[in-house]
């Protein structure tokens, strides 16, 4: 109890932070044109558990990153996680109504606008990694850009969505779920970890390669976890629709494994990501609580 | 008509080369997944004047270009334009059913691939300029990706777009059109010319503002004669539906001029255009054919 306390002492400076940053970034709604700008705001501000921003801080403690940079590549790997659910949201997609406990985007506003908030969100994401200093060399810099482009893309988070469409109505297997969620969230999981890294000085590779395998069986578990909440929980805890992944016939870890398996799996999955911080030792305590915050989250 | 063929000689093979770039850069469509990649193919291969390119070789010439550089920086471009074009098309936007002479993205595959070939295009672009050296300097690429990303977003493309949802069935003021094709077409040329420029040496940023006010008589130039285009060539010529814009009931620059009128300010905008160049010199041949080829094109 005492952790999760601290945890939170730490989080939630963060989480605000994070909140400041989008604020300051995203564009003013009186600036033309308005009624875009107003729905950039209604799908980046004011909710959401800032999971990314969470891991690109945790990860770079392991390199003593300056907090305003990391910032910067937290709320970039935001602006892509919020546009990916406003375009995932769609009526040709997942057709849904309700998302962090408001209305969707192409709800409160319409569909065209939320086509074109996800459109300018991934903009100003690769924005941010072009405008704002991050890494100490700019050619390294200009590593995250492609980092996080090819996490965000075809090969990476654009592509388990594709794969996503492909499966509404197949049954999966084990591997095949997995490479649909590596894709679909976990590509940009471990974009965040690694990306909240590289804004730290004396980076190094092996450890990084370390990180990055902690971020993707963390990505894997909390898929798991998101699937077995998405049975589990009722809507207004959840603040989106509950039951939609089986109501579509979306194959999902729970209609793979069970809920008592799928369960077994999400701690399986986090005691290898642990195993991947070993040599951390108390530089990845961040890291660790994240992990047990991820898995054991009820909402 | 010497100076059209040897613009041709010069047009020519600098398409190819983006058609070679762009084949190069999209996966190739045996990678999971799929039917993604082979839309994005689809969406992006084998057709279009790819007048953003052409338009960053000749902007590179100024400042004597690697070729290479240019090709990517062109492409680059022409990804944001493609995914662009294919999110226009969509039902819940301007609902077109031909490309280029072809049925659209949407309509050749459906509306969920077409918003994500439209999202995962976007990424690729911003890959490009992370992957590839196209400055000698790489701060000065970074400012590349900031470019491009504020040209793609809600200040630039996307807003453009926004501002032209607005606006169906209204009544535009001169001022209040040209601010929407600043935007929606506009930013995307401009940065396609200083894109092209920058990947040059010793570039100087008088002269790439000169570029830049070239580039933005051109961009509203080319909407322009679009809007005559539209209203006059047939569908088969124009490889799009002709009409569109009256039938949706846009504000254009044809329905607020009428044609002869439309057509005397393209022509005055390309001398505007022509009068930034001046102190350039032969340095600017190629941008002069261009803007004649944009103006004096009938399709």
């Amino acid at each position: 109890m005492t952790s999760a306390v601290d945890f939170q002492s730490w989080a939630a400076p963060r989480q605000s932070r994070i909140e400041t940053v989008l604020d300051r970034v995203l564009p003013p709604t009186r600036i033309i044109p308005e009624r875009l700008h107003s729905a950039m705001r209604y799908s980046s501000l004011g909710a959401g558990k800032r999971v990314r921003p969470l891991l690109a801080f945790a990860g770079g403690e392991l390199f003593d990153a300056d907090l305003e940079r990391v910032s910067i590549a937290g709320a970039a790997v935001e602006l892509i996680h919020a546009y990916s659910l406003v375009h995932d949201d769609l009526p040709c997609m997942d057709d849904d109504v309700l998302r962090r406990g408001k209305p969707t985007c192409h709800v409160e506003y319409d569909e065209a606008t939320a086509l074109l908030v996800g459109d300018a969100l991934q903009s100003l994401a690769f924005q941010l990694l072009g405008e704002y200093r991050l890494a100490d060399d700019p050619a390294d810099q200009l590593q995250m850009v492609k980092l996080l482009a090819i996490a965000s893309g075809s090969r990476g988070m654009a592509g388990g969505q594709a794969i996503d469409l492909q499966s509404v109505g197949a049954k999966l297997s084990l591997p095949e779920l997995e490479l649909m969620h590596i894709h679909k969230t976990g590509a940009l999981i471990r974009a965040a970890a690694v990306l909240g890294a590289r804004c730290g000085t004396n980076v190094d590779a092996k450890e990084l390669s370390q990180l990055d395998t902690f971020a993707k069986f963390m990505g894997l578990a909390y898929q798991v976890i998101d699937d077995v909440l998405d049975a589990e929980a009722p809507t207004a805890t959840l603040g989106k629709t509950a039951g939609k992944d089986a109501q579509q016939d979306k194959p999902t870890y729970v209609s793979a494994l069970g809920i008592v398996e799928s369960k077994r799996l999400a701690e399986e999955l986090r005691q290898d990501a642990m195993r991947a911080l070993e040599s951390f030792g108390s530089r990845a305590t961040r890291l660790r609580q994240l992990a047990d915050f991820i898995v054991l989250r009820q909402f």
